[in-house]
This record gives structure tokens, sequence and C-alpha cells, in this order.
């Protein structure tokens, strides 16, 4: 039965994560020139979370999560992403909470217990090492250049990755390859330690967003060889796995990113009740009051498509059409509220005395990211011209 | 709890209104040039619904109706709206669904004996008297022109109202007027039937739109005498009552509009999947995929918003903040896809051999009744302002 | 050297058109439910511009036309569009001004003698029959079905044509056709008088617009039979001289329609002038001053495009890049000016009580005909990859 | 007479432009993250602006610039903006710009010996403090909080500004005050060198941008003492001369920011026609072609409303519309050309791998600063209002 009556819990629950974020963690936002996340100011947050119970809501309460499903994880992320430290705090920032994700679904036992437990527990951190530069793996996975044979009990991966968010500090990669002399559209995931012999950061690469503990790496894999226990999973399955990763990841994007938008248009609001122009508030004057109607609109839509794409997941749906539209609808909307918030700021909208600007320019990546929107509308047409 | 499922009984309610409207109404309609529905046509129509068990879904079952809450009649109207003949069908189109909601929320029991039982039975039409030509009212109600003036056991009402829609042919008028002396902001609604002395039809006004049973009129009150007994609910509540009226009426439009964007999108997709150009299906060009895919987008995002609100209505609310955020949304959102609909047609999309053309022409003034998108924006600006 | 500056010569000219409008045109402007113009009333009008001295602006003097090179037609034709009735009477609305344009430029002098002059003094009508039904003709010509053969002296025409402007009433057609044996892209324009044996007008076709003389006919080619001398230019020919036909063609689309929007927009104007809401003119306010603003800017920036383009024509060059931008940007702009004055006109901006009404609808057209925006921007994106 | 003819000194003007940006300046950008430009680094960038002759550009030769006027600085400030260094090196970059000019049309000879002599020469800088934090002067000048009294032969100055561009560094300031005991609208601009007693940095203000020299502060004016030849022009002049600063400085920030957006496009398209997904490169899938298409006509049409407004000025109008329009059409159509390079380039759009991702975040001050989009669509409104 259609309902969107949230449960006491589910209250309780946003009451919880909202206090946490206000009284905890805002407090810590840096005024100025926003700065990259590093592993020290991480594990400062991360021990707030812990402190208040909300450490790593996405993760079954075996591995020492809160084991929250969709929906209640839309509750939660929603009101961690008020803050870009929030979701930094709750261990469910990207790329962790997806490769989580991905592991408690694919990995063997074994393997969860050395690679889940230290990550759920915000002890360690981990890399996706898909995206490679041209001409590799970029919206195209296809077009991967990233190699491996076995030798003996090993495998031996070859390649270079891009854009490799958090390789800085990683405890470990999750390397995705293809075989060598292999047919096209096999490929596999494979565990390594950031340490291994043959793994190099080659450089940094530098990007519009902070947020991301450890920033963005170009990482060179040079035979660099792993055990056949490293494999996640079976072997040949990677595209599929990455997309058992990436449906929820893609959610939980429009999740945070929602939270952030939020603050951004509560600021401007707050903003545009005070300040005086033309002899009324700014939001006496329907320029602007439009602008704040139209973020109110947009807000409201991309909770609806989350919550949806959320219950539909919840229901043990895969959810890739409602996903693929959630991203694309969430990404463009919540942008667009980040942008009119700014716009509402004025000069101070472009400054970074309020956090709206760095939002607004961080955000810009969520278009692009697990799939740029122009992927996910072919997707979506793709599906609807099979009927 | 977040729930996006439907009871069995709504999939048997929407299967129904779905096979009652492909089998017995999209076989009526008529290609070529859209013509003005008449009341001959109403009543073969009206017929068909009766006899479909599907008359007047959102009336109360003691005077003839089906008995269904806002999220029923969303299913139902949603399906309803697949050919613009549906609505006018099942007895819920506007101005007559408006009238019935509000005599059944407003009129004395006699009141509804009198008025409604003939308006839910299909056996009468009626006409909701309030826009007037400028300088009147119009988006701003409190320049409401006609006036009243209580003389002896009657009332006298003069005054020229105008886009009456179904005046023609209309059995009775609900007229808004003010107190010829009376303080501003009071405003009271008189039942008159249509052949009172005093009433007259000046002319017909011309519209883009075909499918409002008698067109639009300007109609003029030339002290028009009515009893005491002609007031609906209470005097100078007029105000209030167009209220409750407006916001459910605002959303039934969203439901009936939502089921011929849907049937345009249908249509377009169906060519695009056939139409070749360039050597491949016009589906298969990404230019016209990301077109429908933005249609999904917009179909989805209007049916979560339009559910929403039908789930606030029937928690007992008024959703007046709802209910004009989806009248914007929707409008806009459901515009776009006829427009898009439109433009994958190619030059089919603007000649009436499919509905398509005539759904996008007559969707435009959904933007416009019941409170243009600027007003709902101010509406939601001002809710906001007040924090 | 870049200059704006207008002519005194092309100051008058703007003046005359612009009062032949205002004082013999407009007033012949009926309100209510628009009609299909038909060849009397169209006479009518024709015989009001020959008086003026205002006829087929764009054929040279020779032909009996003004003789004026783009740029001036440009000024001419955009003071003619602020009636929808002012390229029929000028005699400078499509089809017949691009076949005039195409038969100056290609056919022989005896074929103008016989085609073109008629038509230059706005005695007889033609029309173009290129599009075809699916799953012939339409965006892409390559698919054309219609084919001729050569059969002793004559040539034998055999096929289907579609939305074929003013067939109904026409002297003559041009006919495109690709040999029956032929090799691809190669087709051949033909003359044939409308009552040549095996041409029947089989169906109109109902269209959203009132205003091309005759409207839009579907009709069928049954082994016409032309002479040798019927053939248009050289055989074999026949895309590039569509081509040679559509640059200026869409140019002249967007001349025509920039005065159709300017009107929309002034009717618009005037309106929020005087109607009051809320306390103060509807001008007052932001939300309808900035959709007010809007228009002057998408008026502005496309008249600027439109000279631009014209003044690249008059310089000899084929303007294939230039008339496709203005083609897209035009037709996006001016529906938008269209879609904003009727929402400031509110109800009435949906009534025919306006012109505003009517422009907006039929202007739909505009985006998809001579090429629809998907093919233009696909076009300017092809030459862009060509570097 | 329409043209758009460049003359044989307009082309050579460009070339040398392009010539030099392409050879001198793009070879100095830094990749990766984006520093702020100080003035040692700006003095390299003056030198070589120097030797090349292309110092100053707007600046008459009396004063030791080009002595270009607006239509020939069109060409030269957009072929600087190609790289965001450009209009530093030829010190042409606002606020300095913007300062010269003003101080040429309005400053005393003596003044101009003074202030603008070595301004043109490039030797020192100038900031231009007029908007102050709330609740003072932002868009709404007349909200001025910062005063000026008499006393003796001296004018003390008092107040505080905000987002004061390149305060560090500048050998000067022009302050806007008004009168301590004035009647509203009436303000003086005052010159005062920026070691006055009285005038402290009291903190950068961090924003999005880095490309100003000397970022932007906020400066206190405690007591501060000018003599009677510090004021620019007359007392009571200033909101005066504001608008005789602003309208060129407007179309100026155009010309650059276009030039920035030629850039973005042109790395989106080179990198569109390289790169390959799913079987064909980037610039060969419509989704692409088509943004890439946009930005053709964004930046053509950018073009001629620059032009046109630059043509205007020349014609020694204020063009006050003019600019109005330009800088709404412009901002807002540049800002999607870069948002639109970011989209094509994808992950390497939000990296710093290219200079799109700083162009695109930096340019988002455009749509608010001299005039948020929002003041100018009133003022279009407001003229337009008036008839």
């Amino acid at each position: 039965m259609i309902s969107f009556d949230l449960t006491d819990d589910q209250k309780h629950l946003h009451d919880r994560v909202r206090g946490f974020i206000q009284e905890k963690i805002i407090p810590l936002e840096e005024p100025g020139l926003p700065r990259q996340i590093d592993d020290a100011f991480r594990q400062e947050l991360i021990a707030l979370a812990k402190d208040a119970g909300l450490l790593s809501p996405h993760v079954p309460k075996a591995f020492g999560g809160m084991g929250l499903n969709h929906v209640d994880m839309s509750i939660a992320f929603m009101a961690a992403g008020y803050s870009l430290l929030g979701p930094v705090a709750m261990n469910c920032a990207a790329p962790d909470e997806g490769n989580m994700n991905l592991l408690y679904k694919v990995a063997t036992d074994e393997q969860k217990e050395r690679w889940l437990r230290p990550l759920a527990a915000g002890d360690a951190r981990s890399c996706f090492a898909m995206t490679e530069p041209a001409p590799g793996a970029g919206s195209d996975p296809s077009l991967m250049q990233t190699t491996y044979r076995k030798d003996g009990n090993e495998f031996v991966i070859s390649g270079r990755k891009w854009l490799i968010t958090g390789a800085h500090g990683a405890g470990f990669a999750i390397i995705m390859a293809r075989p060598e002399s292999g047919e096209e559209g096999a490929a596999t995931m494979f565990f390594a330690d950031m340490d291994t012999a043959g793994i190099e950061i080659v450089r940094d690469v530098a990007t519009v967003d902070r947020t991301f503990t450890g920033g963005h790496a170009e990482v060179e894999f040079k035979d660099v060889r792993v055990p056949e226990s490293a494999i996640l999973g079976e072997e040949g399955q990677g595209f599929r796995y990455a997309q058992v990763r990436l449906a929820p990841a893609r959610l939980t994007h429009c999740m945070r990113w929602w939270g952030a938008a939020k603050r951004c248009h509560d600021i401007a609001t707050d903003y545009a009740r005070t300040r005086m122009a033309f002899g009324k508030s700014l939001m006496e004057h329907e320029g602007v009051g439009f602008l704040t109607a139209d973020n109110e609109i947009d807000l409201h839509l991309s909770q609806l498509s989350i919550w949806h794409t959320a219950w539909t997941l919840d229901q043990g749906k895969r959810a890739g059409r409602e996903s693929s539209l959630a991203k694309v609808a969430c990404s463009e909307a919540l942008d667009r509220v980040a942008d009119r918030s700014q716009q509402i700021l004025g000069g101070m909208g472009v400054s970074h005395d309020t956090v709206v600007a760095q939002i607004a320019t961080e955000m810009r990546g969520f278009r692009i990211y697990d799939g740029p929107s122009e992927v996910h509308r072919w997707s979506l047409a793709r599906r609807l011209a099979r009927g």
C-alpha cells in the first residue's frame, strides 16, 4: 500500500543523525579555502561517529555496522550529507561505502573477515581501481587495457588506472583487469594490499573536490603478483560485479548529495530572509522567491525518487532502471539547487564564507561519475527500445 | 512505512480502467481536426462508463460513485486520462469533478440531493463561475467585481464572468460574488439554475482546447435573483471554499494529464521503434533516445509527486503546499513530455494523424488554470519565508 | 567593418511594411477560432500588397518582385510576420517563397517564364512534393520511395507524398523522385501541373496550423507522365537543389516567425502593463517582468542571428552552417517567446481573444519542418567533427 | 549598413593576440591545482605583453595603451581570454580595466597623470571599493553604509568594504562613500593610496576563483583622511560614475569569458574527436555531438551580442540596455558552454588536467558580479515597462 509514513524508528534515526551532524560535525567545518581531507582528520571524525553509534549504517551488524536496509539508509545518508564531513565521519562515503557493499555481497567469508571487517570498523580505507586513462576504460568499460595472466599459483596484473579515489592512504585496492589473452567482456576483480610490489602511485590528480579522503591518484600496476585467493568472487565476473556495486552506489551518491543540496538551500533561504535589497528582503522579491520555490520542488522530487529506488532495492530487485533514473534526475536537480543557492547568496555564493560554494563546486562531479547523465539516458532509452 | 506497493484492489482497479479506455473509449476517438465535445457525445460516453461500473470514481458510494480515496483516484484518473475522452466518460473531468467534491464537503444534505446527485449520476453538468474579465478576478481573486445584495428573502447577483468552462449546456452554476457593500476578502458562493432570469451567455470564448464539454463562455449575470437556500455553505466563506475545491482539483488535473502525457510518450516510442532514418530506427539515435529517456524521468517523478500528494490528502491534511508543488512540477513536466513526443514524431507530431498534437495543444492551459505556475511558485516561497 | 546601422532605404522599407501590416492587414484578422486560409482570401490579401507595392520582396524585379537581397528581405519579412496574414499578402509565405527562390536559381529561362512568373505575380500557387509517409523520405531524404522512369520522350513518376503544403489549389507541383533503377543518392525534380493525369489528392492532413493556404495534403502520383522539359535543372541533381532551396528557406522561416513572436511579446507586454494583480500591475511583478526580459533577450539574439546569416548569404556564400545554426536557435527561442507570452496573458493566452494562442500553436511546427532541431544539431556537430 | 566583415586591421589584431596567447601565455599555464596569481607572476606576464606591443588595449595611446574602440577591444579581449592569464598579461583584467576606463572618462588631467598613467603602464594595480558586507551595499547600492564627512580641507571616510578584488597589493583604491549627513542617492568616489592611515585589510575572502591578482579582501576604512583633490570627478556623482564604469565593464567581462569558454569548447571538441567509447569516437555519439552543437550556438550568439553592444558604445551611446542584455545572455550562455565541455570530458572535466575545470569553476561568479542576472532582467523589464 502506497505510503510515505516514516516509522517511529525512522524518525528517531533521522533525529539522531541530524543531531549528530549539527552538534558534532558542523562545528568542525573550517571556514576558508577548502582543504583536502586527510587520514588524521578522518580518524578524528570516525571516532565521533563511533561514539555516537552511527558508524557504517549500511554494513550488517555482524560486521559492526548499523544493518540498515536501503530506505533506512536513505534517511541516515540524507541527514549525514548535510555536512560534507558527515559521510566521512559515518564511514559511508564513496568509494568505501560501495566497496563494503560489494564485498558483503560477493566476497567469501574468509575475504570478508580479512578485507571487509577493518573497512567496516573505519580502521582501513580501500580504493576501487577500474577507470583508466584514454584510450582505456572510462564510460565504456569494455575498453579496459589492464590485463592479468596466470603464472603458477599467482596472477600477474599490469596496467594503469586513473582518477582512483582514495588511493593515497588506502589499505588495499580492488583491481579490475581483463585476461591478457581472454575473450572480450570478461574481467576479474582482485584484492591487493596497496604495498604489494609493483603498485605505484604515479601522481596525484588534482580535481575540483576536496572531500574524498586521500584525493584521487593515477596508479601504475607493474607485474603485480597476487595469490589465487585474491580473486573477488569468481574469475570472469568482474563486469557483473561492477553492476552489483554500481546500482546501489549511484543511489547512495544521490542520498549524500541530497543532504548537501538541502544545506545550500537552507543557507540561501536564511540569507534571503534577512538580506535587504531595494526596500524589502530578498525573499520578498519574486525573482528570489521563485528560485527558492524551484529548490523546494527539486529537493522534494529527488527525495521521492531516492525513496522509491531504495524501496525497490529493499524488495530484492536490482533496480537498474530505477537507479539510473534517480542518478540522472537527482544529479541534475541537486546541481540546480546548489547553483540557485549560490545565485541567491550573490557575491557570498562564490566565496567560501559559507559551504555553499564548495558544495556547488564539488557536486559537479556527480553528473559524471558512476555513469555520466548521457550513459544513463542511453541506458533508459535502451530499456525502452526493448519494450 | 514508506511503500510503493499497489494493493491487489488497486491493481485490479488499474486494469479495469485501462481495459475500459482501450476497448471502449479509444475506438471512439475520431481522427482529424478535433471537434468540441457536445452533450450528446458526452451522454454516449457516460453510458459506457456506467455500464462498466466506472462512473464518478471520486464520488462517495452514497451518491452513486465509486467512493475512492485520493490514492485510488490517482490510479483511476491517470488511467482514464490516457484518452482525452476518458475523464468525460467516467464523469471525472473538470469542472464537474471539482464541483462534486466541493458540494460533498460543503453543501447541506438538501443541497446535495438537489445539486450533487444528478451531477454524480452524469445526468447534469455544472459550471463554476469565478473568473472574470479584466479588471476583475483572475489569478488574484480579491479583484472580484461581481456583487450580490440582499433583497428581502432573496439575493440579487450582478456581474460578468469569463472563461466559464461548460457554461453552455450546464444545468446550474456555482457563482462567486462579493457583498455589494461588504468588506474585502469576504465572498459567497451561490447555486443558480442556468435558466434563471438574468443569466445570459454573452459569447463563446474560443480556446485551444476542445475537450471540455460545452467549451468556455462569457456569462453575464444581470440582477439574478436566488433564494436564501441557494447559498453554498455559509455566507462570506467563498474564498475559503474555493481553496477547499482547489487543492484536490489541482491534483486531479495532474492525474488526468499524466495519463494523456503517457499516451503521447507511448505513441512516440512506438513510432521511434519502427521509423527508420539514416540507417537505423529513430530509437537507436541517441538524440531521440535521450528525448524518450527524459520523458520517462518526467513521467516517473510526476507519478511520485501525484501519489505523495494524494496520500497526504488521504491523511486528512489540506496538502496546500504539496498540491501547489505537484501542480507546478507536473504541469511543466507533462508539457515537456507532450512536446518531446511531438518532436519525435516529426511532421506527424503537428498533424492530427495521432492524438499527440491535440494533447500537446490542449495541455498548454494546464500551466495556467487553477493557478499559473507563477502563483504557485510564489505560494511555495511565501510558505518558506514564514519558515 | 562590423556595423548594425540600417541604411535610410532599409528604415524606409521597414516603415512601409510595418505601416502596411498595421493599417491594411491586421484589421483583416478575425477573432475567434482560426480558420484555414483559402484562395479567395489569399487573393484579397495579395491585391492589397500589390497596391502597396510590397508584393514578392524576394523576387528579382525582372519577374515583378522587389528584388531585395537577404538582409533587406530580413527587414521586410520580419515586419511582415507581425501578422500571420502578412507573408500571405506579400506573397512570401512558404512554400511558394522557397520555390520561387529555387526556380530563379535553377530553372531555365523558359521554365522561369512558364512557372516562376505567375508565382511571382501571386496569380498561382505551387507545392513542393518531397516528404513521404513512412517508410519514405522524411528527415532522411535518402529513404525516398517515389520513383521515375524514362518512357520514350516522357518520364513516368509514381509514389506517394505526405504533408504537402498548399497542394489543394496549387497550380503545379515540384516533385522529387529517384530513378526506378538508379543509384542511391541521385534524385530529380520535376514540374507537373496539378491537373496532370495521375495526380490525386488522397486526403487532407489536418494539422495544428491554419495559415498555410490550402493546408496540407497527402498526394498520390500514379504513373504521372511529364515531358523532358519538365525536369527542373539537371537530372540527378535533386538533392543538391533541395539544399539550394533549404538554406535560405530555413532563414526566411526565422524571419517570418520572428515577426510573429514579436507580436506575441508586444501583446503580452501591453497586457502586463495594465492588468492588475495583488496590488500592482503584472509588469511590476518580477515573475512577469523576468518573462518579458527573457523575451527581449530571445528576440534580440534571434534578430542578430538572422541578420548575420542573411549577410553571409549576401556575400555569395552557401551559409549552410549559419542557416542551420539560425534555424535551431531561432525556432527554439521564438517558441519560448510565444510560450512566455501565453503565460503572461493567463487564461487569455489559451483563448483566441488575441492571436497569441494561434501563433504559439502554429509555431510548433517550426522546430520540425525544414529539418528538425535534432538534424541541424547533428549537422553542426558533423561540421565540427571534420574540423 | 549591416555588416559582419572584419577589416584587415581587425584580422591582423586578432591574429596578433591569438599568436601571443598561444606562444607566450599558454605555455606558462601550470597544470594542477590552480594557484592565486600574485604580483610577481603578474609582472612577468605584463612584461611579455609589453614586449609584444599588446599592453592595455583599451587605454588611449596618450596614456600608453593601444587606443582601441569597443569593437576592436572585443576582438582583442576575446582572443586574450583564451587563457585565464591573457587578460592579466595584457593589463585588461578586472577591476583595473574598468578603473582605467572610469578614470579616463571622469578624472581631471592631474588625476589621470597621477593615478591612470601607472595603471595603464601595468606598474600599479588598483581596487574598486564599493561592495559592502550585509546590511550594506550589494546589488542595491542605495544601502551603502560607508560615509564621509568634511573636516577642514580634508574628507574623512569610515566604513567596511567586502569582496574587494585586488586590494592586496593594490597601489590605490577608489572608494565609494555617501555623505554622513547627506541625502539619499548621493555618493562620492575618492582616491586613496592603500597605505593611507586607517585603511586596513581585515582578512582575505577565499573564493572559487584564483585569477584575480591579489584575490579578494575585506577592507576596513577607519577615519581615513584624504585631501579635496582626492575626489574623483565631482562630489555627489558617485552613483552616476558607477554606471559610467559598469556598462562597458559588464561588456568586457563578456569578451574575456567568451575567450575562456571558447577554450573549453576547443579542448572538449579535440577530446571528443579522439576519445573512443562504445565503438566510435565521442564526437560520433549524438549525445555528445549535440552538446558541441549547443556550444557552437551559444558561442556564436554571444559573439554577436558582444559585437552589437560594442558597436553601440562606439556610436557614442550609453548602451545601458544592450550591455544589460549582453551580460545576462553571455554569462548564462558561456557558463553552459563551460559546463557542457566538462561533461564531454567526463572525469577529466572535474580534474585539473585541463584548464576546463578551472574556467568552469571561476566563471560561476560572472552570473553574479557587476549585477546578478536577476538585477539585469529586472532592469530590462523596467525599461520595457516604461515603453
